[in-house]
């Protein structure tokens, strides 16, 4: 707990305390009085710049003077690269070759320094490991780490603030379970009644799985347009997922692109396909929503507009 | 003055302050301090909302009973349906049959009816004149009326307030030129040393021609992907425009799906290209920017999710 409220007040002014959005339409729609809190407003466009900033920020003076590292061809190695420049220390952020040109610009005008590897788990690895010996940088994992964790916790402190009374649910996608983790730890601290919804691919539900079992089942071969949330889960934030959170719903790609044009049309807010997908949840019916408060998290923006043709 | 001034007590409550926006890395791009007035996020998708909701609410009781009526293929349509809604009257839309099913469907929404016509202005004048004379609906113009001026000017009028220093420039896109007369007439009553400026699509530049040789041009064939900023200017918006706007500058398309992107990219917004041109005018350097404060509406984001594949 103590972590929490610790994370919120270093990472205060470093990051945006983001809106919460409405529209009666989607209400209506729904049956449901539901929030869309806008992570794809925080700084770097994702979630990812709380724990980025609240790990970069604890690091002792000797330890932050190396550099910090990471592989991530994805909101993570942006917000990474923007929080050691906030340090003034230097990034080296390894990317695969094939990452799309916007992310790789972004992590450059952070100041990010970028190692390209050919884009398999192995390679990444590989190439972060000689980085790491030969700068002597700490490496900064994107979710698995409890400085990150409680960094993404501050989100649900500010929800608890927003909102007049507690919602009866709060929905987080879920890739490694950052965000999840997170939350359902904020919640369990800070809220009374609050139930915590972990929505999940379904061709990338190694998260349901996990939770259904109870036992960590890692992800394999995921097909998704959700290309945030590829990754398994993590050691430290498997059993939180596992104990803290009330339920995980998967949810069809097609929902997910509906989902993602009902919030450019109706909140015009450009969200990237990972970030629809508590949405998506929603309206699959996957959740018991009459007359229900709900937070939807909007975990971030960073779409890559050529990609768009695709679609 | 004071018609402005009412106009912002009479829509208090039915219209959105809509935030300011700014990107650091914008801003770095232009050498300025660029804040983006978000009327994408205005009630249906458009700063059209401010004059719909203050003339539809000037009505006599007995006058507005009758309902009102307009043609309209964009986002006076919306807002107009939404305004008589919102004061329980009902609303005629005429509609060319081309118009995106998107914005049809957003008319039925808000509870308004629809009658359709062959996409010429003389089909969609002739088919008015029926709704008229059978309902006896009252027309309500797009731009080129007072109350409706009067809406638009509540826009500068938040502005004013929100800066804690007024702006050196105020930048709108320009089509009927409702939104610039009325932002115009704000900063003629309100500010101090704020200028107006007008951007419009090259391939749209009546307004340019029109403010250039002082005479009223009318626009003919259109050709630009702005597809809010056709129309030719109108009896009180030309004079307006002539007299009370420092500049009008023009800018080309692909500048406008660049600003567009951008808008998208950095700032996470869905706007139309409309809403994009002012931005546009920045980036093509039409106006002498250097260190300046400068506010670019964005003045809608009703997009066609349909027709990106077509950018």
């Amino acid at each position: 707990m103590d972590d929490l409220i610790s994370a919120r007040e270093r990472i205060k002014g470093m990051i945006r305390q983001t809106p919460l959005f409405r529209s009666s339409r989607i209400n209506d729609m729904l049956g449901a009085e539901v929030f869309f809190k806008a992570e794809n407003l925080q700084k770097a466009g994702a979630f990812k710049s709380r724990g980025a900033v609240n790990a970069v920020f604890q690091l002792p003076p000797r330890e932050a003077s190396r550099g910090v590292c990471t592989h991530s061809s994805g909101n993570h190695a942006q917000a990474l690269a923007r929080a050691a420049a906030l340090r003034g220390i230097p990034a080296h952020i390894v990317m695969p070759r094939t990452a799309p040109t916007v992310k790789i610009n972004a992590v450059k005008e952070y100041g990010g320094r970028i190692y390209f590897c050919q884009p398999t788990l192995k390679d990444r690895e590989k190439e972060l490991h000689k980085v790491m010996a030969r700068t002597k940088a700490v490496p900064i994992h994107p979710y698995n780490d409890p400085r990150v964790i409680a960094g993404q916790s501050t989100m649900a402190q500010e929800i608890k603030e927003q909102l007049p009374k507690e919602p009866h649910y709060i929905i987080c996608p879920v890739g490694g379970g950052g965000l999840v983790s997170g939350t359902a730890l904020a919640v369990n601290y800070f809220f009374d009644h609050t139930q915590v919804i972990a929505a999940e691919p379904l061709g990338a539900n190694d998260a349901y799985q996990s939770f259904i079992q109870k036992k960590f089942i890692p992800q394999t071969n995921p097909q998704t347009i959700a290309d945030g949330l590829l990754t398994s889960l993590g050691s430290i934030t498997f059993p939180v997922l596992v104990n803290m959170v009330s339920q995980v719903v998967c949810v069809q790609d097609h929902s997910i692109l509906k989902a993602m044009t009902t919030i450019w049309e109706r909140l015009k807010l450009v969200i990237e396909p990972s970030g629809a997908v508590p949405l998506a949840a929603l309206l699959e019916g996957k959740v018991n929503m009459k007359n229900k408060t709900i937070v939807v998290v909007i975990s971030g923006g960073n779409m890559d507009m050529s990609s768009l043709n695709n679609i």
